[in-house]
């Protein structure tokens, strides 16, 4: 602990309590580590605030006294944007005991939550009140807003209501030098300038810490239909959502998975089982969803699905017939990376192009990695029509210690190089957080380096906002 | 001139060709003056590049001459946002060579608009593909893309679809340094760092020069309908607007008009009368749209209507049984400040606050000017579902020369503090431009103060581009 963190712990002792400053190592120890277990951090405190004001405390002493501050929410990242560096040069700051709904409104359609707000939290919050907040991942029950809004995060409902950055109406949050940004009156239009608000999403941190969000909610949803297509390529994949949304504003999930993956899925992960007798390269899931309960949501998808069949479009779809074979079919779309970890070491690339690239993005990216690297095997799934697909490339044949490190990297900067040429993204959804940080150095262009790094330096010039993060 | 102007000028006209230099005073004239009249500029030259390198190569040299650029469109801004200085310290920059649509697919539902293409241009190009660029304003005819985007422009379907932030899917742009940002590739997620482009919309101009844009199309109306209904208050308006919203996805247009702005205009506009035989203390004009050539917009509305004057929520409706009709009540909508300014002097005032405390703004914020300066009449009218109205004062039995210099600016200054403890925006849709820096100098948080001097600073150290305008 370097004299200054220990002044800065005293102090926030002395004027917020015992309760926010946590200096014992085992509590600490759950949080300092990224979720993935791949980046350790170390940190001699993790402060709790309670409050905005208490946040704005903390953030004058770091100021003060140059300790740097780690925000964190549920710790469910996926790039160790919230683990602290190892040196304990900096020290947490738990954002979760700010976990108050403040506010909630079906009529307005908002809700004000704190940073620290569960997602679960929130989402059964709007299902009392017959609303829905439509957001939804995987880790929704430890992920925080805070987080959520910090890395912009997606999911599988983008396609239909956009990443956090659509569904946050106002934000409040505390700036590098202690003031505290107050944009929760939820205006719909306000053209006073540079927004804040936008620069603070997906800024992982690193310009303020975000106290409190305006979120939008939804109808609830009424009913659900959820099918399973085969299709013979991803471009026939995508022909099916264009067919789709033409005739209907009902489709809210859309995910592409590979016949290789569902072969990989059926071997390793318990209870599965293909919904369709035939083989198909290529399958689809589609949800449609309805809040209006007079809606027969379940014969449209059918209708629709027999005239996609009949135009040649797809080779054979199913509906489920339940809730219960609904659930199944997500499980199948959702186990495909615990799969592969059965399988062996893979690599996850979270990456995107625009929608109309991708089909031919996914076929020709996939055999030029497998060209280059002979053994291994590459595959993509996931929102095909949010042109956001997770390409892994399972070592294969060439599974070995250290496969990570060396292979493992050269085939990350290949495929990186790839989606970079094709105009696409080499982080659509996940964030840059520390593991990126060298691959967007390396790609981003040398005016948009210079406008990250001066934009953080305006706002942040003593570093003290989550450094080492994002910033290439 | 200037002589570093005089050589900036020289070196444009060498590089570029004649055709990209006008220094004819009569051509440069219409330009110089914002399209109210209200601020006068002059500029000794207009540079007109015709593609984004030329763009780039004009910024560099006005960054290495250190010699401001006034980036402009249509001239059709209402706070005087691309009006150069009075003393002819910068040189306009036109943007309206840069005219060609890029791209447009209705399969992608995108187009790539330059900066300079006309928003009634894209409308038509869309509308030949079947699709619809869902962005309009009074001003379609001589409004341009970069500038609808740099100021974030609103309108009347922003219900339903958003402003300009909502609907832009990328953004080409040059920065002050010189280096073109190319965030062309429409990606619908990508999360590597800080948006440059949400930074750009709304910057007016003053942190680069948007060069192109990737604008989200949808499918074109296959029919509308639209009413005119009479209710008691600004809240029976907004229950109404509820009601229908919880019912039906289709209402894009609804428009509060006041029963005094309702006699200002049959008075002062030719060819108008009264949609309603009763009187109503406040009217709404709604419209409803659908895509789908087998969905009956008209029945559904008129249904939904019958249905809200059966719960008391509404006095009185009429739907229009015609195109023609349907175009007169919006007339009625339209030419609220046309019949106001033949009444006499008026000042206006584009503010929001959150939708849920509109009724109670309007009705308490005008009886408050009212009652501090007796003898003027206020009211407010337009986007209630958008939580932002048209504030307006007329100077009424206070009308004399010099009112807008004396009283008005009191009075401005009286709404816009309402506003602000209303936790509202003082400039909505319109922006910040010149004429409102100094409210928002005044008002805005000594936080928010810094910010936006340090991101612009930041970006823009030389204060190359468009000084004078937006940060206070």
């Amino acid at each position: 602990m370097t004299d200054a963190e220990d002044q800065l712990i005293a102090e926030a002792e002395r004027r917020l309590g015992a309760k926010a400053v946590i200096t014992d190592p085992k509590e600490i120890e759950p949080w300092v580590t990224d979720w993935r277990g791949r980046v350790h951090g170390a940190a001699p405190a993790m402060l709790a605030p309670a409050s905005t004001e208490e946040v704005a405390e903390i953030v004058r002493l770091a100021a003060e006294h140059r300790v740097p501050l780690v925000p964190q929410g549920g710790n469910t990242g996926m790039a160790a944007g919230a683990t602290p560096p190892a040196d304990g040069s900096a020290l947490l700051l738990s954002m979760r005991r700010m976990n108050r709904i403040r506010s909630i409104s079906a009529e307005n359609r908002l809700a004000v939550a704190e940073a620290g707000v569960i997602l679960a939290t929130l989402h059964e919050a709007a299902h009392e009140l017959g609303m829905r907040f439509p957001l939804t991942l995987g880790s929704r029950g430890s992920c925080t807003i805070g987080g959520l809004t910090s890395t912009n995060a997606g999911g599988t409902q983008v396609l239909k209501f956009g990443t956090m950055r659509s569904l946050v109406a106002g934000i409040e949050a505390v700036l590098p030098d202690g003031s505290i940004h107050n944009g929760l009156s939820g205006l719909k239009k306000d053209n006073r300038g540079y927004s804040l608000d936008q620069l603070l999403i997906g800024a992982e941190g690193t310009l303020g810490v975000i106290t409190a969000v305006v979120l939008r909610l939804v109808p609830a949803i009424a009913a659900r239909a959820v099918a399973w297509a085969g299709v013979e390529s991803p471009q026939r994949a995508l022909d099916l959502l264009r067919f789709l949304e033409a005739r209907t504003g009902s489709i809210e999930g859309f995910e592409l998975v590979a016949e290789d993956s569902l072969q990989l899925l059926l071997r390793h992960v318990p209870d599965t089982r293909a919904p369709l007798s035939g083989e198909h390269k290529w399958h689809v899931l589609v949800e449609a969803t309805t809040a209006d309960p007079h809606h027969d949501i379940s014969a449209e998808l059918e209708r629709l699905l027999a005239a996609a069949l009949e135009q040649g479009i797809i080779a054979d779809a199913v509906l489920a017939a339940s809730e219960a074979q609904a659930e199944a079919f997500w499980k199948l779309r959702d186990t495909i990376s615990e799969a592969e970890r059965a399988e062996g070491q893979t690599l996850a690339h979270d990456i995107s192009v625009a929608v109309a690239d991708m089909p031919r993005f996914i076929t020709e990216a996939s055999a030029e990695v497998e060209r280059k690297f002979p053994g291994v095997v590459a595959t993509g799934f996931g929102h095909l029509g949010d042109g956001n697909i997770h390409f892994h490339v399972r070592a294969g044949s060439h599974a070995a210690p250290g496969w990570y490190e060396t292979e493992g990297e050269a085939i990350t900067r290949f495929v990186d190089d790839l989606v970079t040429a094709a105009g696409g993204s080499i982080s659509a959804e996940h964030g840059i957080g520390q593991l990126k940080r060298a691959e967007l150095a390396r790609l981003a262009s040398p005016g948009r380096i210079h406008a990250l790094r001066a934009i953080k330096h305006a706002l942040d010039p003593s570093g003290i906002m989550n450094p080492g993060k994002l910033v290439p």
